[in-house]
């Protein structure tokens, strides 16, 4: 398999997570969003979105595109481990926990939409980065929300396996750390974030051990 | 069942077609974005994040909520008719068109977003409308540029019956007019948003059809 990616994507993190914890061979390809690779005509014959990531597999079929639908494809085609519960109701409430991030926290931080505050909307830098934090924090803590109180959460976001809900957690808070956010207010979150961690899976994917990226962040 | 929603939210429309297209009884409770209803401690205590919708089942269990889990749910728990295709290549197709608009359309256009530009970041109304009319196009281009050109592209996204892909398509066309888009580049994507008003389910969920709903929409 065949992930055109970047460093600091959050949904490329998540689908470098996901094939390390269904033990998948693959090979990464950087499309260097900062410098607008994801324009060149030869990227978006792949992803006419023009974001990352995208998965080629080995069978010559078009790329898969939108990293939680991709997420879905490998556990539906690999599905030891598994990163969904077994139960519709379980399943329900880790999906819904993964769109907390990949659907109303992350979208807001892309690169494009800092663009477009800076560049259309003229929007200061200051402001630029009250918003980044605002709407990671609001994430975070809507996380903390559901995690700290309903009895599903367990040693990860949903009982004692990580799930697709942990990987886009994971993304979230290595969002909230390039923002410089404050997580004292999410333990629940930090928690599970730390256990994520500990499992090489996770580690190996992290934005800052990928090649190209810097040895710390800048916004 | 019980639904929490709002008539002009595209993610409570998205719910209300499966629940037609399921043929399931619910009974709607307005939550007005517009007058803040979902901030109350009520409604907080319902969904945390503070968002619609939310969906009670008759079980007693806790609410469903993120429109598309509550999707996948529904067609788990409810097969007939089928949202999504039966193969795990199809469904991934399908499940990153939804996610075009359920995570890089939508989530930046609702009423929170609306309001940090206006107050938090002072942008006034003529560069509300830019990103408003630019993000809402911009998904609704990806739509065409997969569409367009894609063999599973029949009737509908994929093939002649509709998926969670045209759910998901005709919020997005909703948005596209609530915003006054110049919808002529997406021919194909028009096509299929009127096959999908042509069937009842779809019809009946409309936006201007619910109670407590204007006889047109201002911004």
């Amino acid at each position: 398999m065949k992930l055109y990616g970047f460093w600091r994507s959050l949904a490329s993190l998540r689908v470098r997570i996901a094939l390390n914890l269904k033990g998948l061979k693959f090979e990464e390809t950087p499309i260097d969003l900062l410098k607008g690779q994801q324009f060149a005509d030869t990227y978006k014959a792949l992803n006419p979105q023009s974001v990352v990531p995208a998965l080629i597999l080995d069978d010559g079929g078009p790329p898969l595109f939108q990293s939680l639908a991709i997420l879905e494809y490998l556990d539906e085609t690999h599905p030891q481990p598994p990163l969904l519960p077994k139960d519709a109701r379980g399943r329900a409430r880790v999906r819904a926990l993964a769109l907390i991030s990949a659907a109303d926290g992350h979208p807001l931080v892309v690169p494009r939409i800092r663009n477009f505050l800076e560049k259309e909307l003229h929007v200061d830098e200051a402001g630029r980065n009250r918003w980044l934090q605002h709407w990671t924090l609001k994430a975070l803590e809507a996380y903390e929300s559901h995690l700290a109180g309903e009895r599903e959460t367990g040693r990860f976001c949903h009982g004692d396996a990580p799930t697709i809900a942990d990987i886009c957690l994971a993304g979230q808070v290595f969002g909230g750390k390039f923002f410089n956010c404050d997580l004292s207010g999410v333990p629940t979150v930090n928690r599970i974030f730390a256990e994520c961690m500990k499992i090489e899976a996770f580690d190996r994917a992290q934005p800052l051990k990928q090649p190209g990226a810097p040895s710390q962040v800048s916004h």
